[in-house]
């Protein structure tokens, strides 16, 4: 209910949504001023956000709540570390109330805001949500009860970082190795679907791409490429894994995949599910899979769901 | 504060704890009764506490709740499936109801409970606690932001069944293969024990036992045995790579060692913190772990906790 902002703030670009009575009613981007560490994003999103309403004729003290999605972990509304923006220890809604008053500010994590987003469209009878995203990484979110869990570290739902692949894993990105974002994000599909392709003297059409990409190995495998089959069935025997330990932890009612690799669609969700059924407990063997439904919209939706919260 | 019964319901026993202002006062046992798929045990139960109430002079109106813990999976107060009592779909609380009036009646899984109850005494600054319960079986419970988690379908906090051992594990007994249970429960560290003196060459004092147990795997690694010593080595692996799963799930803010395995003490908890190191990412790399403090009666105070929440 009520008016609302959802602005998702990304390494590149800032998304600002505005909501009326839970409707997306406009979406605009701004880029993301990346100068002297991040220290102009949050006055420009203000001014971005007072043009737009003086424009559309919005009294700034009829708006409820203005929720932020931050790439990177955030406790207590204060974005602990944030190395694409600069930002170290920064209290967001302290800096936005300098420009716009407002007591309902809301900051989360971008991934655990999105799981948000999904799960405010997903409607009743789900309470509990675990959302994996695959994309230039792999992110998360959970929501327990309805709320997005934050951890003690603001690092609950980091589920590109459960360790996968124990033995000759992949260097992370975070400094361990083996993570499930080596094998699982874009770059980790093509990194494995190359070692595949050296591995094997099959015949595959992805040895005759120049620079291959993910959805060259989903589409391969579509059209029944045995290598990139081979590929999406180990991406979906660590993706399940995972899953069945995600769920002997939480026991969601649902998973949902998104980012940009879900796009491979139902082959994703088969191959996921087919791993995850033999390896999930009996009580959650059944829990279902589905692909996101915002896209890249998520982000503002679960900024501004998160103020209600 | 005010007065309360934790009752803790096991498959031989009920322990039954009366406290009175957050201190526990008493602790009795009765026998659970199985017969009749054990349509018995909580009119038994409610006997003994009006038994008790009586001899003590306790007004049965002055309790301000009963909590109950349960060896099976719990939704909404009903217990699922109770293998160790013959209960399907049973309503704890309606059935404790028709003997003892209160509208106050909490039950959770046993697991559940005993992490309410470490939680309860661990003290303030903690809100976010998982405990791994290492007995006969391996048991779970975790703990959001004050509150046990209950999950989808009640199995929330089953990390005995976290996806461990993914090639060659053996068999468990939720049908699944190769769960963190199948290494880290008693059984398990002898199964495993006994797996590698046959594959090893080495002398071990272990080979001289004539019914393996798992603390005389602990007490050899304590002396020294460098078989012994590597057993405990791959159980601390198995265990820290769970925990890592677990904490890139949820962040807690604590990790506690519960159950019979866990006097084996500081060689445990310092074996999976090595590994647990290794794998975990940098913002939850220094949760720490303890042993759990209540041992036996974690059970009784868990029940009594979830009855104020």
């Amino acid at each position: 209910m009520g008016k609302k902002f959802g602005i998702d703030v990304g390494g590149t670009g800032v998304k600002i949504g505005y909501f009326d009575n839970d409707e997306l009613v406009d979406k605009f981007n701004i880029p993301t001023n990346k100068e002297n560490n991040g220290s102009e994003v949050i006055k420009e999103i203000s001014d971005a956000v007072k043009a737009y309403a003086t424009e559309r004729g919005i009294d700034l003290n009829d708006i409820d709540g203005y929720g932020f999605g931050i790439p990177g972990p955030v406790q207590n509304n204060i974005a602990t570390i944030c190395p694409n923006l600069g930002w170290i220890n920064y209290d967001v809604k302290k800096e936005f109330n300098k420009y716009i008053v407002c007591d309902n500010v809301a900051v989360a994590n971008d991934a655990n805001v999105a799981a948000a987003g999904e799960f405010w469209v997903v409607g009743s009878g789900v309470r509990n949500l675990v959302m994996l995203t695959f994309g230039t990484g792999v992110g998360g979110g959970i929501i327990v009860d309805g709320k997005v869990i934050e951890g003690a570290n603001g690092a609950a739902g980091e589920l590109g970082h459960i360790p996968s692949k124990i033995e000759g894993g992949n260097q992370c990105g975070c400094g361990n190795t083996g993570c499930l974002e080596t094998i699982a994000s874009a770059t980790g599909i093509v990194t494995e679907a190359k070692k595949a392709l050296l591995e094997s003297n099959k015949e595959s059409t992805l040895r005759h791409s120049a620079d291959l990409t993910a959805k060259e190995v989903f589409d391969a495998a579509k059209s029944g490429d045995i290598v990139a089959l081979e590929c999406v069935d180990q991406l979906g025997k660590y993706v399940g894994i995972a899953c069945a330990n995600i769920a002997a932890t939480v026991d969601p009612d649902l998973f949902i995949i998104g980012g940009g690799v879900s796009a491979a669609g139902e082959i994703l969700i088969d191959t996921i599910k087919k791993w995850y059924t033999q390896f999930a407990m009996k009580p959650f063997k059944d829990t279902p899979f589905e692909i996101a439904k915002l896209g890249n919209d998520a982000g503002i939706y679960g900024a501004a769901y998160i103020t209600t919260k």
